[in-house]
């Protein structure tokens, strides 16, 4: 039987920031979660948007021309090729949308390895 | 200087249901929310998965291999060319993710037109 995937479940069951885990796939894209506290490193994805949703938490993504930060149930979308540092005062819930593969601080060699939970 | 998508903030500014709203665009996709009650019709989409995130209410997702109900926190991708019916007892709301222009019933003769807000 099919059965939906509960966001909240999945991010209870890990513990570590910055480190997304993947909880789906969409037309070739991973639908992660992640949990985020601190800061980011600053970094772009030139051939990709990147797609932030907030479940839990405030997250602040920095961007050259000013911080846009987000509340529960609020998105922004990161063109491609934007520079942009994602900061969160307190441990913040994110759904993540990008390309299956991409590395999530646009560096493979400095990038998260994203596990399927 | 950038501004987050509050997704109750735009489903507070329209009423009709089965209508999606484009709230933003991503690689190529259409971010859109959506008020649902009562049954949409059985449909597939050939050349795309259809994502669901519920965000307030109750959606069954019936496919014909079973249903699948989501609450709110809960998505489930229905894989290109499967059918599916939604189907919501109380107002629902929906964050749908389509590739732009895809028709929401799956033919363009039948769709609703989606407008940006």
């Amino acid at each position: 039987m099919p059965s939906p995937v509960n966001l909240a479940e999945k991010l209870a069951s890990f513990s570590d920031l910055w480190s997304p885990r993947i909880v789906g796939r969409f037309n070739g894209h991973d639908l992660m979660v992640v949990k985020a506290r601190g800061s980011f490193v600053w970094h772009s994805h030139a051939e990709t948007d990147d797609f932030f949703l907030v479940l839990k938490g405030r997250l602040t993504i920095e961007l050259r021309e000013g911080p846009v930060t987000l509340g529960p149930g609020e998105l922004y979308v990161v063109p491609a090729g934007v520079e942009h540092r994602p900061v969160a005062e307190e441990e913040t819930h994110i759904l993540l949308i990008e390309p299956a593969g991409t590395p999530n601080t646009g560096d493979p060699a400095t990038a998260a390895v994203k596990v399927a939970i």
